[in-house]
This record gives C-alpha cells, sequence and structure tokens, in this order.
C-alpha cells in the first residue's frame, strides 16, 4: 500500500483516527498504523503533525462549505440569494452539529487552534457574500454601498449566532428559525434601502 | 463582625475569594475565613454554595450594567441613543476584559455555569432595546415593527460579536472599531426604512 499512499488516503485515516482517539491524543503514529504503513510514508506527504491537522481540517471546512458555495451561486434576486445564502450555511451547520457532535466538536477544536485557517474561512465566506452584494447593487437590488468588503463582513458578523461553532448550543432550541429570520430581515432591511442608509450614514 | 454580618459585605467578600482562587476551588469557608466568621454564619445568609455564586454573578452583571442602563435613558433621537447604547455596551464589556482579564474570564465562566442568570440578563438587555424601538417608531424616527419584542432580539443577536464574551479574544485587534460601526449602520439601516422592512417582509 506504501507505494501508492496519496495525500488523500492519508486525510480520509486521519480523519477516521480524529474521531477515534479525540485531537489531544492521536498522533502520527495512529494514522500511519491505520493505513497499515511507517509514520515516514505520512511525513513524505505531510512534514509535520501541525501540518496534517491542518491539512484535514482545511478539508473537512471545504467538503462542509460545497453546498453554500453552491447556494451563492443560485439564479436569483440578489435578497433571496443572499438569505438562501445564510440559511445554507446555517442549516449545513446545524446539521454536522445535530448529526455527529463529536466529529463537530473535534474539528471546531482543530479549526480553533490554527488561526490562518480560520481567516481563510472567514475570508472564503465574506468573499461570497460581498459577490452577492455587488450583483445586487448592480442590478439595483441593494442600495450603493461604499465599502463592499466591509458590509460583507458586517452581514457575516451580524449573523454569527447562526453560523458560529461557539453558538451550537442554540441550533436545536425552540424557536432558532424565527431567530434567524428576524435577524435576517433586519439585515436583508438595512441592505435594501437607500433612504436608511443615508440617514445612518450621516452620522 | 458576626452579628452585623450583611449579604452585602458577604458578596464582596466571595467576589474578592472568587477572583483568588478560581470559580473551581473556591468555597463557602474560603469566603467565610476571609470574613473571620463561621461557614454557618454565611450559609444563614445563602443557603448553599450554589446560592452564594449565583448572587455574586448576578451582583458583578448588575454592576457592569449600570452604564448602559444608563444609555437607555439617554436624551437623543432614538437611532443615535440605540447606537450610544450599543456602544456603551461594548466598551463597558471591552474595558472590563483589558483592565482585568482574570476577573472577566472568572465571571464569564461563572455566568455560563447558570443558564437561568445568563436568561434573566439577556432578557433585561433585549428589554432595555424594546423601549429603545418603541420610543423610535412613536417619533417617527423607525419604520413601524411588527414584533418588538423579536426585533429587539435580532438586534441583540446581530451585534453578539460585540458584547458575546466569547469573542473577547477579539475586542483588542486592529479593525475592531471600524466592523462595529458597520454591524451598527447596517442595523440602524435596517430599523429606519420603512421601504426596506415592507420588500424583505413580503418574503
Amino acid at each position: 500500500m506504501a507505494e501508492t499512499l496519496t495525500a488523500e488516503q492519508i486525510l480520509e485515516a486521519a480523519q477516521e483516527v480524529l474521531r477515534r482517539f479525540g485531537p489531544s491524543k492521536a498522533t502520527v503514529v495512529d494514522v500511519a498504523r491505520a493505513l497499515g504503513v511507517s509514520h515516514g510514508s505520512v511525513y513524505r506527504h505531510f512534514p509535520s503533525k501541525a501540518a496534517l491537522r491542518e491539512a484535514v481540517t482545511r478539508q473537512w471546512l471545504h467538503r462542509n462549505h460545497a453546498p453554500v458555495a453552491q447556494a451563492a451561486k443560485a439564479d436569483l434576486p440578489a435578497p433571496d440569494k443572499l438569505r438562501n445564502w445564510l440559511s445554507t450555511l446555517f442549516d449545513t451547520k446545524r446539521h454536522k452539529v445535530l448529526d455527529d457532535p463529536e466529529l463537530f466538536a473535534t474539528f471546531s477544536a482543530l479549526v480553533k487552534e490554527n488561526s490562518t485557517v480560520v481567516a481563510d474561512h472567514i475570508a472564503e465566506l465574506t468573499a461570497e457574500i460581498a459577490g452577492i452584494l455587488r450583483d445586487g447593487v448592480q442590478a439595483g437590488e441593494f442600495a450603493p454601498i461604499e465599502d463592499v468588503e466591509n458590509t460583507a463582513r458586517a452581514v457575516f458578523d451580524a449573523t454569527s449566532r447562526f453560523h458560529d461553532p461557539g453558538y451550537s448550543g442554540d441550533w436545536a432550541q425552540d424557536g432558532i428559525g424565527k431567530a434567524f429570520d428576524a435577524v435576517c430581515s433586519l439585515v436583508l432591511a438595512g441592505l435594501t434601502t437607500q433612504a436608511g442608509r443615508e440617514v445612518v450614514q450621516s452620522h
């Protein structure tokens, strides 16, 4: 097996090992053992335990993000697209935590331990929001926006309760859907209207 | 001293003991010792260790909240009052964590361990927001709001990054003020404009 060992196989095995042993105990030797190879074979693909952990974490985020990235490309008016994107993000994360809370906790811990991974993930998400905002402004569906990147980050921040894993304890609560709708409506109202932005920007 | 021992004195001593020993180690006996009284004297005021911890936590939240409650009463147009209230809330918490990170961490842990304290605190904060929203609608400064309580909670949720202790690690970052302003402007724009709310509520 060692001859044809791919990075992809190592990442699969590493995810399984992390799930089984937890992030504090999982080692490169465990991953090598699960694959029936020497730890040298693993190190040929990933120079350190930290590099392997980071790669597994990025892969997990990337896979979970697929339906959200898809929602950013939906053929909808921008306000509907943004609402749909936000609810896809929320639903994806909510299902991850409800379906397999242990794996979610494991990867939340891994994400947190690597601030570059977090920063890159947030940059990817806010870039998708910014794209929707730009389309919406161009189509006259959103009011003109002075600083699109900054406003995209504001949309991301304002909806934190519905995507930040720190709030995952709230996601099975009664009324969370209503709370999500209320924040979405507030954010969309803020983006949609010219008059409001002028009133506010005069301060 | 035991004869004139007040609940207030016990709470002061308990805060000091919690700061010194940390929430996992502090005991009622430590509090009694700090006051030079028997633990029976403490139990006469607080029936259990849990009751004492809860009372200290509530007092801490209540004291820190004083400037925020004051901001809710400011003589300002509602949009300015809401922005001022939100920035007072953020500044108060930010200073608490930057001035004495250990005490902040201690009390954040204590708050988290008691869900009733959290719920009551959030209810108090959203009630203040709701009051500002009602005044603003009445004065024609905010658009009509169908469900004020729900919208007040949306304002609270949308600004979580700037008051939830879980984000306190972000509060000394460059650009946090700009991020706060962007979210505030988005929220206020959403509240201010009739047109936007109609567009959004039609969904």
